[in-house]
């Protein structure tokens, strides 16, 4: 078998009990899946996934970037071209390097996949890369595996897509318009137009304009256009925007300083300083408009994109090249809470890169301020150790009930099932300690457990 | 029950029964706390405590920070009232969040206290709390609830108050004059007299200049009334100096630049780096005069104090909205390093909020320069995984000698004993794993745990 | 006994007897040592070591800065003397403050030395003191001791000094010469001609133009010489460069300004910008000419050397006085990888002395471009918790073959087989872990163990 009935549980016999136990009562509670990055034309078009290489290597970059790191080209990866020529092919050089994913979640994602999806249970490697690529191709020609099955199966309850303001929201529309029941719900991630730094950033800026019908060369308009398309994420069910800027700097500048810097960053005049600033005023801006719609506000801030110059240059972005860096919470985000830190409609829910900020800025933070939560742990933090380490970082200062449950942030449909397990095996095993070391009573422990894997995504999410 | 015998112990077996014979010897040895923010007032005065909220929800920004993290109102709890008018009322707020602390160490410091001291067994909830309320009310009306009583009960060999140099200690006073056998002794915190940000800073220093009959517009009478001040201290039995600083910045000034720089804050006209370089060079002042007079010295950089603006304004100080911040050592402390690193007579024990500081530069410095000591875990880090991660980073590269015992640094007089035994759980757990997996001999391990609770408190702060 | 046949592994008995069972395999492997600091003169000469205060006291910093921050003299310890005139003396105070080290390495690796190598068994102290000077003193004077001997007995397949590129070299040449049949090998260390903070680093850069016929007043012939001092270098077997910077920082200058910051380095008018210019372009320099010579690069950034001005002013250097800072590497190094970062022929091995880079920075770099790989826990974090820590928090993104075994980076030649053998133990005591909890199969812990004793190590220093 590739997956244990007790894997990530504390292998100390008291707490693995109590973990145990705990697990049984919320393994199969429902999935609530408030931010990721899967593609709502998947279940608009129900079409089947074309074969394991596309389906689990080609999309991930949690994948290719550890194949990359040792030795493996990209180009033999058919990375980033449209459709893969020869699948069978990648598909023999992931599973001749699968031993390069030991002890990493991946390596427990796919397992998960493999067996629970797929039946398999004999280990990748070159030598079973047939088998396994045979039959995974089989199974996902077969109705069972059509992304709405797959919806299903996975006892998903609400899944969020992230998608830009000029989205059309096209196949958002096209499942309401269908008639399957299930909540699928775009966010809205507005960077593209609110990052001076975006590439072709004036162009989009006005076609924000003609979408919504204003003129978006003036800062008045420029916000009324951001406000009309929150308006139409919000009539498709959305509940969230999301903001992936380099830092967690905020600014509240005066109207007329506002006004004056758009002018300079729309007509390309700024530097590096005013884009940040820039960035920096618009997450308040976001802040405000969140107080006004009620929409839930994520910040997802300290990754330096495309570092590796050659790989963004032929490839693009989002090739496993984004690294993080020392992120600062306390300074960054005060402008934005002395102007709406104690405003009772906000939600603000932060995720942090360097961990570091856990248990020195994140916690006593979120610990304090009334519209502050705390994201789970994001990325290379989403993880068995990761995971953990947030809970034992945070937890002291924050409690649990200032953070809100797990975030799958996944691009690969099939991992969220496991990635769900995962976190709720995690959050288990750290109770089940708490409960061993009489830190925290069993009964108590129960109500913790069903609140961080279903109360707290709802309620923190407004879903 | 609220609290367990082993809680905080290791679950693995063989650990927990080291720590548990370890606990045994360390269990009843007693209090010496050497740092912390009770009242001398309590125990000139040894009035009742008045009721239960007064007693644990007011004081206590640990409590009403995780309150309004959850939205109850400030208002509400009647936080910053002299008196408050409700107590049961406020008591009923308390007690139906009380789940919000699970996990968190005030959790198991108030059932500590409500099991050891006033005999609750059954969880605080809404249902239990006016059962909570009447015990603690009456209890707190006898005798033995009285501060000397408890004071006595609590096994404390010396207690450390921290006050500022303005202050005229009559309490003090009064305790040595009532010939009550207690030890109960100033600490020297000159923050409001030598941080120019300090409200009424200029003020201030007339004042301290007035009581002490000095010039203090001049730098050289500034300089002697400290060292006036310092001195009438150390006739009320003070051992120690302590200084909050939002940085560890020192510096080493000339003479001439100090005085000239003097003049500049004296007189409003520094701008922030002038501020913080003469906050910086204070330290170092600090040193020289603790050199001479065997004062030891306390350094707890790195807090962004009244982080919430609207708070800071309504409540005014320690409201629970105070948010740490990363804390350079290596630079900062490098100018007085310079000057006094190698001086016999001089002890500086160094704090952190910054817990990325233990391994990288707090353990190394503290293992090397003679006059340097490690503090305990602080603040948000006074907590059964923070006294963890504090030893398990540490000791490594600084060892056990290099640290000074555990400071409860309170102003909740009736967490003293729960703190107290947390530490002394908490380093018996750290002592027992070691012992376990061969690291120290359990012989050793006594030795150590007695110095971690006792030995090593005492000499630190010359007691 | 000092040491117990289980140490290190972890207390819980089923991840215990896993680490035991992996361990068994890997315990007798030979040693590679590809990074230390022993000297190529003790084994071309062969000499007995002459007593023990020589042998453990005076070169290892560890122990010595530990006694300097309990107030023990330098002067006491005969540190800096060129020959220990009171040997006896010395050990005494060593002996009497060695419970000062208890929960250090330095404990394990001594304990493991003193019984292995001289079978000690009963504890150093003040009591046993004599009986372990004359007990060792004894044996350092039979054949079986003398360094050669030792060397055979430790099993060690490679090993690695470290050496300035001025360094003639002779010692490892007479090695060669006497046919005795050892793998040691210098590693070429620049820092002394590519850093302008170095004392005299004008004079060292003409002795470099002497020694390879170069003119080194211009840049050309300062890289000419460096390059042909490389070649020097591998022609001894060397395989490995070493770069011990204050920071991490790169650049990739022009070769015109280039040239031009070599002239004002090199006439010493430069200021502190531009010497750290320099030495970042001279990182990048490296690095080019390892793509064409194959020597791998390791940078060992991060130490403020030198911290203890009074120290440092008496007894110069690697006196126990270094301190790490905070290290940025996703910036630092960008423009190197900018330039070379997809190079099939360079391998660059990254260490740090700030762990909060191991999950933020270092595991996300090293798991994405080629040429990256991590070094072991490094100096003070080369300890059990220490080299956990790193497990934990680097494999999760970087796995296990983006790392590349242990160094022992040791000056202290008797270490070298404790610290190996800590180092195995926690590797297996990790894996333990890992299968205990199901998030690794036992087998492929097998083959992990054998790569992280043996397999990266070769690999990656290209041994």
């Amino acid at each position: 078998m590739l997956i244990d009935e007790d894997r990530m549980f504390p292998a100390e016999t008291s707490a693995r009990n109590v973990a145990r136990a705990l697990y049984a009562q919320v393994r199969d509670l429902p999935i609530v899946s408030p931010h990721g990055h899967t593609q709502a034309a998947w279940f608009a078009t129900n079409s089947p996934f074309p074969d394991p290489a596309t389906l689990f290597v080609q999309p991930d970059h949690y994948v290719f970037r550890m194949l990359y790191s040792q030795g493996v080209s990209m180009d033999d990866l058919e990375i980033g071209q449209p459709h893969i020529k020869e699948p069978r092919k990648v598909w023999h050089i992931f599973a001749s390097h699968y031993y390069l994913f030991r002890g990493t979640p991946t390596r427990m994602w796919l397992d998960y996949a493999f067996q629970k999806l797929f039946g398999l249970t004999e280990r990748l490697s070159e030598k079973t890369a047939d088998l396994y690529y045979d039959t995974i191709s089989a199974k996902l020609n077969t109705p069972e595996f059509l992304p709405r099955a797959l919806y299903g199966r996975f006892n998903i309850e609400v899944l969020a897509t992230t998608d830009s303001p000029l989205d059309p929201l096209t196949h958002h529309q096209a499942i309401r318009d269908s008639g399957w029941k299930a909540r699928i719900i775009p966010a809205f991630r507005p960077d593209s137009v609110v990052d001076p730094d975006f590439p072709g950033f004036a162009g989009l800026i006005a076609k924000l304009g003609e979408q919504n019908g204003e003129d978006t060369a003036k800062w008045c308009g420029y916000l009324k256009a951001l406000a009309k398309a929150r308006g139409r994420f919000r009539a498709l069910g959305c509940t969230s925007t999301d903001h992936g800027h380099p830092t967690a700097q905020t600014a509240d500048l005066s109207a007329s300083e506002a006004e004056a810097l758009f002018a300079k960053v729309i007509t390309g005049r700024a530097d590096a300083g005013q884009k940040e600033l820039f960035r920096a005023q618009m997450l308040t801006e976001m802040a405000r408009m969140s107080v006004e719609d009620g929409l839930v506000m994520q910040i997802h801030p300290g990754s330096v994109r495309n570092h590796n110059r050659i790989i963004a240059e032929r490839f693009g972005r989002d090739m496993g090249c984004d690294i993080p860096q020392a992120t600062d919470y306390v300074h960054a985000l005060r402008p934005l809470l002395d102007r709406f830190g104690n405003e009772k409609n906000l939600t603000l829910i932060l995720f942090t890169l360097d961990e570091t900020t856990y248990s020195r800025e994140l916690a006593p933070l979120a610990g304090h301020y009334p519209c502050l939560r705390l994201g789970p742990p994001w990325w290379f933090h989403d993880s068995p150790e990761g995971m953990m380490r947030f809970r034992e970082q945070a937890t002291e200062t924050t409690g649990f009930y200032n953070t809100v449950g797990f975030n799958d942030d996944t691009r690969a449909f099939l991992s969220i099932p496991a990635r769900h397990d995962m976190a709720r095996r995690i959050d288990c095993a750290f109770l089940g300690r708490l409960v061993a070391e009489h830190r925290l009573d069993e009964d108590e422990a129960f109500e913790v457990a069903h609140a961080l894997t279903y109360g707290l995504v709802k309620k923190a999410y407004r879903l």
